[in-house]
């Protein structure tokens, strides 16, 4: 830090993203990526159709708008692209919170939900998990806020049902309700249909995942008009031209072969039942995670040894060195050969 | 705006992009782009060696900062890369600007640095220009704050030279200096040579106009190492993955073609030339450019008549309604082609 920084950033801490190894090559299950690659076809699409790179990008982007419009059967004046479903969730931050309206989120939930409430200088207040993770909708009933949850949860996995987000919606029609559904496609129910009666709710997702394009970096809000407009307020003033003409192309070519994505998902929860199975015999406690990845500890190995063990026979998983959790690894799903190369080296490191 | 808007943000002005248009084609001279297009090959390149769009993009782009590095002859530790300079420039307002460092920059600038100052909730000060819209240094010694100067200056296309912006930036070692370069490559000074000696300057520049990436979105910084750092604090804080695979590769290899960039930037200088003396043949006025546009009037037509007498003709240029400016009208320098139809067209309108 230099002696020119301002003061109001002096005691940031950034986030911190989950390790990207380049070189040696591990198997990697630590930032809940697909194994799955978008078709050659998709990215000769891409490539075929995206504006002229000498030209700047559509800040609009009309043309994925109107292909999520049609996708998620909402209209174009209800979506918001970003680069990336980070941007959107700050974008979140700065537009629905301030002093009079904290942010509100579960002490184990996304990293970064209180880092955008420090670069921002907003009030927030952790509210405690369960003892099981699970989340209790009444500990923010009657609390003024604007509400984030991640659904499901990250990292435990753990969703909520679409009747208790609406409950909870409907109960705070003063207060912002952020819904982040990053993880929603595997499996778990997302709150977009409730979109049309809930004018407080707006629903952050993300091509990161389910669609294979983390490196696109392409995300989108979904909510009310009117939140709308105020989100594309503060995305005009920062960064409009957030995503690139590429990744608008990669975006559209991707939505237009959703049967893929789908049997991608199917693939996923497949290959995470499996893992659920595999773990539980070898001992250990798995959350019951309906996103692409699971949160497990076992008895046998703490969990940042298992961590570096794990890593030094090439497999990276995801350790957070933080209360409540630091017991347990969060695994992404990957593809079936991952799995049992993880099941190979957990036999050996438990044995 | 909803009633849900944070109170922080319900007077916010967002910036107003260029127009876009989508349909009708016109003679684009009004978002500054460039005519030229990056080489097949450069695309090629980029799609053989993204990494797979399924991983996330490297948040250190490594090998970008590497190759930029070798271009501009300073450490890889004195670069930040960002999506598009105008992030790079809303960073530097968060990082460097406080109650106690106001931002000071000319009334006759970017338009987005006003916006970047109210989003952060900062302090400003606009210093007027003289009435030839030159830049006054004298103006800016002995003020504490954070200055930024774009060099050359847009809309006017005046540049200082780098002893002047030295000179500014040794005057007053406890106060940062923002020097946005986005239009240097067409025949200004960079101050980039200045980084070593003066730890409190940065650089930020753009692959949207000299290098014809406006569409990919892609801008950086040089400065000294403890400058860089805290802008990637806060880079860190906001959206650590903001480069797309595909746009970090883009760069490499746009970076590699040198000769291109140069050749064009040439073509450009010339236009430029045969431009300004065609306008002032007709009897405009210009300012002396060292950019990729110029800045104009006539006492024979108001600006905003003008303006849209061209669009009518299938010519866009950029008007901005704005006091000591509005006479004026800044014309993008295409193709010889584009500024032989523009000569025609005023030839029609002006007759």
């Amino acid at each position: 830090m230099s002696r020119f920084i301002s003061s109001r950033y002096r005691d940031l801490e950034p986030y911190v993203p989950g390790e990207q190894p380049s070189g040696q090559t591990y198997i990697k299950l630590n930032t809940n990526e697909s194994p799955f690659s978008v078709s050659a076809d998709v990215i000769e699409k891409a490539n075929r159709r995206a504006r002229p790179y000498r030209l700047y990008s559509d800040t609009q982007c009309v043309e994925l708008r109107n292909t999520l419009s049609e996708v998620y059967g909402v209209l174009a004046g209800q979506i918001m692209v970003t680069g990336g479903s980070d941007e959107a969730l700050n974008l979140s931050f700065m537009a629905f919170c301030s002093d009079d309206a904290p942010a509100l989120f579960p002490d184990i939930t996304y990293g970064f939900y209180k880092v955008y409430a420090n670069v921002n200088r907003l009030p927030y207040e952790e509210i405690p998990l369960r003892d099981d993770f699970s989340l209790a909708l009444e500990d923010y009933r009657g609390k003024r806020g604007t509400v984030f949850l991640a659904n499901p949860n990250a990292p435990t996995g753990i969703a909520l049902k679409r009747d208790e987000i609406e409950a909870l919606a409907l109960s705070r029609p003063d207060d912002v309700l952020i819904v982040d559904e990053a993880y929603v496609d595997f499996g778990a129910e997302s709150c977009v249909p409730l979109v049309k009666k809930c004018p407080n709710l707006a629903v952050v997702q993300t091509f990161s995942k389910s669609r294979s394009l983390a490196g696109a970096r392409l995300g989108f809000v979904i909510a009310g008009k009117d939140l709308i407009q105020d989100l594309n307020t503060l995305r005009f003033s920062t960064n409009p031209y957030d995503v690139s003409s590429f990744t608008q192309a990669l975006g559209v070519a991707v939505l237009e072969d959703e049967a893929a994505t789908r049997q991608n998902c199917l693939t996923i929860q497949r290959n995470r039942a499996w893992t659920t199975d595999m773990l539980e015999k070898l001992g250990f406690t798995v959350l019951p995670s309906l996103s692409n990845f699971v949160f497990a500890r076992t008895d046998k190995m703490d969990g940042e040894k298992l961590y570096l063990a794990l890593k030094e026979k090439g497999i990276l998983v995801r350790h957070f060195n933080s209360p409540r959790i630091r017991d347990y690894n969060r695994i992404t799903i990957g593809a079936i050969e991952d799995m049992q190369a993880l099941k190979t080296a957990l036999e050996t490191i438990l044995a």
